[in-house]
């Protein structure tokens, strides 16, 4: 079944939508935009023109129903899991002269290994599409090939962590960042050059990993995710003027910068649990639409910050002139605010008056739409999966269709 | 039959020894030192004391003998596959972003893409195994496998150059280095973040590539040899004072700086070949032992440069606090070399001090038996090839010993 036809049976899931929690109980309501164009919160949220299904299954403000039952918590349900891959990964990592060790590692370290997203997503989706072999059967012998192809399935979560974040590494050169998550980058700690060769280190053993799982077609896959996230950066960093305002350009760069490594990451999974084409195409789907929502919502909450008031943020995508969707957005509705980013935002007064534009338009407001549409394709390709009737596949199922709820609602 | 006991059998190859022609034609002889220290320049370029096998075979002076069959000279015998190869890296290295694709076609471009010494070795060892299908039989179908399975081959040579140039492109990002192959570095021309982009472009586009040819082993010997790119590198820029002055730490850095990547892609070549175990390792050891006697020749040319002169040299290792061969054999000879090392060469006194403790020892002509040592292992491993008549297989072999030659003969 085609990702697009699934769509129509996105409402069967419906009642899914109405156990978020995570997000939703420190999301942020009835604040007003310090920006006069701001009509409610409600807009700045962008709920109350989504799409039918999801507007009968959330509401932006009020406090929100608790899980009966934990186990479709996402980050609970893979917690030992993420547990075994960090510290696999802190083994794999190693590196015989010590100042790379450090720098390798820098990363992995219990407390700074971030939010941990692209590996709870790959080993839900490993669950979601390995029935056959997820309850090890009695016999001795099954039960070891049951735990080695598991560990298999784990090897693309470590593999996709070592590549984000060597791609962290290097782009914190490229941006001269001083920090990452809460302590210093390790450019600003250890210097460039070791930031460049531990992201260098971290890639070739990303690939020695992917090498032993003896899946060439895999190989590719993620090999492709690297050179995607190199476009992604190269042409957020050297885009024309006419390019800036393409919404179509920034669509593109956000799926090789952000969407492509979970996309193929979760169609790789499917090739490894044997899969059909089609289903490793709506795994694809499922990490794409995820990855291009987890995005947009972060290029609102560089405006908003924690709040949902606009220019609460951190500002950092506008400051550094990247040009993000609610801005572009606003410049559908404002034709003259594309003048003003032409005049260049790295003059504070023009970074204030696109941000009055920005406050006076649905800038926000359509992003979080788009954002919402993506993580119904998302959830759509998960409902399309081949049917399945047992217990751990169909938590994995709703634990993935629960992210997408997290990814749009989230306020950090 | 192993490497050491085939050592053994390389004074039967001593009449291929007599033929070298390509950099003897501009060698320097009968010039002095300098440096009082020097007796001759016999002695500066190591020839009078090596071991028999090689003392009957060349000389350092005086005019060479030129070849009866141009066919044996190396780079003439794949000049047209090496076309062939530089043609479709540059359609390769096509990105989908005009930045990117002129930064990562940079060296690709005709008349800087360096010596090709990595695709010739490549390119000859891949004839030297190859003999089942060397001649395109007259069956057209078997004639186009044929042509298919040369092309696999030329892939290792076009990974291989990949993944070189991308390690020169952040070697330059790291050492701030303003020429590369006699023009602008990348870094220079279009800055440090382009430069770090295009190497990881060229990375990935390597492993597409490398994935492609559908041996997992493959994929891993040329990712490890990544690793060993990066942890020579960083070998290089964290030792320790006691690191510094140590032979096996400098031995080892070369070998993950400029043996590894060469030694790993002639294994590779035996394995897509199909040869057993034995022969792959032989082509290993060729790599490695090409590899490291190309590095000890390097080190001394950084203190001779093209005259056989000490101190005509660039001397850029020694000022950028690099210490190599020729000064540690002169602190075994001078132990109080050692301290002026450790009081730092970024003094240009301590670097006129230690090159005339240098010129007083025999660091240079040690480190060209060194070399010249390593080079006979490399040729041994060739002679300890499986027997065969075939007269392309025997041409091929015959280049690759007289490669070993041009490499410790060399003057630039």
């Amino acid at each position: 079944m085609s990702i697009y036809r699934a769509i129509s049976r996105i409402t069967r899931t419906a009642s899914s939508y109405n156990r978020c929690r995570w997000f939703y109980s420190s999301a942020p309501h009835q604040q007003l935009s310090p920006y006069s164009g701001f009509r409610s919160s409600e807009q700045v949220l962008g709920c109350s023109v989504i799409s039918p299904w999801f507007s009968r299954s959330f509401r932006s403000g009020g406090p929100q129903p608790q899980y009966e039952d934990d186990q479709e918590d996402p980050f609970s349900l893979v917690a030992d899991e993420l547990s075994i891959v960090a510290n696999r990964l802190r083994s794999m990592v190693v590196a015989e002269v010590p100042k790379l060790a450090s720098a390798a590692e820098y990363f992995f370290k219990m407390g700074v290994e971030g939010k941990r997203f692209r590996p709870t997503v790959i080993l839900l989706m490993a669950t979601a599409l390995n029935n056959q072999i997820s309850k090890p059967p009695s016999e001795g012998v099954v039960d070891m090939l049951s735990t080695e192809f598991r560990t298999r399935l784990q090897s693309i979560a470590e593999i996709t962590e070592m590549i984000h974040v060597a791609s962290l590494l290097h782009d914190d050169v490229l941006d001269d960042a001083d920090t990452r998550r809460g302590i210093g980058s390790l450019n600003f700690v250890m210097g460039n050059k070791i930031s460049v060769l531990a992201g260098d280190f971290l890639l070739s053993r990303a690939c020695i990993t992917l090498a032993s799982l003896k899946n060439t077609e895999v190989v590719s896959l993620i090999a492709t995710a690297v050179e995607h996230l190199v476009t992604g950066e190269t042409m957020q960093m050297s885009s024309s003027a006419e390019q800036r305002s393409s919404m179509d350009y920034y669509l593109q760069k956000t799926y090789y910068k952000t969407a492509s490594l979970i996309s193929n990451s979760c169609k790789s999974i499917a090739l490894l649990t044997g899969q059909t084409a089609e289903v490793a195409m709506l795994a694809y789907e499922y990490g794409k639409n995820l990855g291009l929502a987890f995005q947009l919502i972060d290029d609102v909450l560089d405006f908003t910050g924690t709040s949902s008031s606009l220019g609460k943020g951190s500002l950092s995508d506008i400051r550094h002139g990247i040009v993000t969707a609610p801005l572009l957005y606003a410049m559908e509705e404002f034709p003259e605010l594309r003048s003003v980013v032409d005049r260049g935002l790295d003059n504070p007064a023009n970074v204030d008056l696109a941000l009055e534009y920005l406050g006076k338009s649905h800038g926000i407001q359509r992003t979080r739409e788009l954002a919402a549409k993506h993580a119904s394709l998302a959830s759509a390709a998960i409902d399309s999966f081949p049917e399945n009737d047992d217990e751990d596949v169909q938590r994995s199922r709703r634990a993935l269709i629960e992210l997408t709820h997290r990814v749009i609602n989230r306020t950090k």
